[in-house]
């Protein structure tokens, strides 16, 4: 990793923690390239349907930070971000101990990039692939 | 409400209670009618965003389960629902005491339903529209 | 009409004029006014999918064009638009004699608009709701 | 190919001749195989925006008929498909010779498919990404 990318890299870690939503479900970042990133979340009752699968809306969310901060990791430094839009496929229940989300850019331009996100339910050895997305990013100066 | 309205209203209201993330979020089912849902849910800091508004997740919850009970509304008795896709495009930062999600059906066929649903934040009287989204719900049968 | 937005409009109607494929499709701009724009097409084969109804991408770039020119309404008179984005439900075989978009913004920003359109199929006198859809617009300046 | 899918791959290009729309863009079915297919057209006037690129419309049409016929040749034989909704993102301006659609299946369940699709311009040597979309695809039989 060069000294630009940690740089970038401790800034959307920085970012990440301060996600009220991202703390409160419990996901931790577990990969960060540039263009990259994987986030984690295990299964707590808090984030269940009414059929005890995690929500579409716990999906989503974990879908929606991986590929922002996929996104971040593309930009300049000094950038924020927001999620302008995104559409997600929830392909199947998602059953399972923990989500993993991985995001990765798809194309980064001058004002806005798009992301796309896969999300796996993890049961022990098993991984089933529960949604898929596309989210568009908009880079923002403060 | 006639009859047979107030039992799948019911049906309505107990699924929105074993929605672990619903309850989580202090949402509330605010208003019910056939094809028709609101829920409200307050600001805290376990829904924020890195700049401290309503995190996209929390937006994109709501409105997916307004959405979703709008269509369970009109769906049999017997039926349950499941989210297999929807889309928001977040219109402004959402920014405020409360978010309110109104859904409404736009159509529902035979095995697959579509519904809209709009996301306000609201600040003492003042209203924004913060989201828009379309939801494609599918009828299951346990 | 105040003298602003007949410049505007008459800006809108040279760009949908210059494309091609709008003209293709037999399309016509029938209504525009600050914010919403409806577009009508006959139905012939060459818009038809595999049943003889009109093809989802007939319905989907009319729904486009309608969306778009509803947001470049709204513009600054010397600024040009590009779709970055949409997502449109087929809610119902596109059946008819002619398809009417009927788009309109739900927020114009600074940089970026968003823009609902609903399609129908018209069949002598009866019409039937056949799509709906978000679409997400970018300003651009020459 | 093996006999089955030989039976299946007739069906998909019987249906895909059967499109005026496509026809009448001058797309080609290039390649066929288990849930995948690349479709393939030219540039023409007819198939233009305001700014002389490939129209959203063209771009979306192309794309929805690759993920469509990728669905299609895992379905049942006797087995039809309709589109009930998709998002595409357009990454950049559509300028080129032609257009390339591939279309694959994320995931096939019992009714209801989810196809993705990238659709890439061609300028003698040189491709670019101009599009990426998620669509879900319906079984239907007549």
């Amino acid at each position: 990793m060069n000294a630009g990318f940690a740089a970038i890299a401790a800034k959307c870690r920085t970012s990440f923690e301060r996600q009220g939503l991202m703390t409160h479900i419990g996901a931790r970042m577990v990969r960060l390239e540039p263009g990259e990133c994987d986030l984690e979340c295990g299964f707590q009752a808090a984030l269940s349907q009414q059929n005890g699968f995690f929500h579409a809306g716990a999906t989503s969310s974990l879908a929606d930070s991986a590929a922002g901060y996929a996104a971040l990791s593309v930009f300049e430094p000094e950038a924020d971000i927001l999620t302008i839009e995104f559409k997600i496929n929830l392909l199947a229940p998602a059953k399972g101990d923990r989500l993993s989300a991985c995001g990765r850019v798809r194309r980064a331009g001058r004002t806005v990039a798009v992301s796309a996100a896969d999300v796996w339910a993890l049961e022990g050895d098993r991984r089933t692939l529960v949604a898929t997305g596309l989210f568009t990013l908009m880079k923002i100066f403060a």
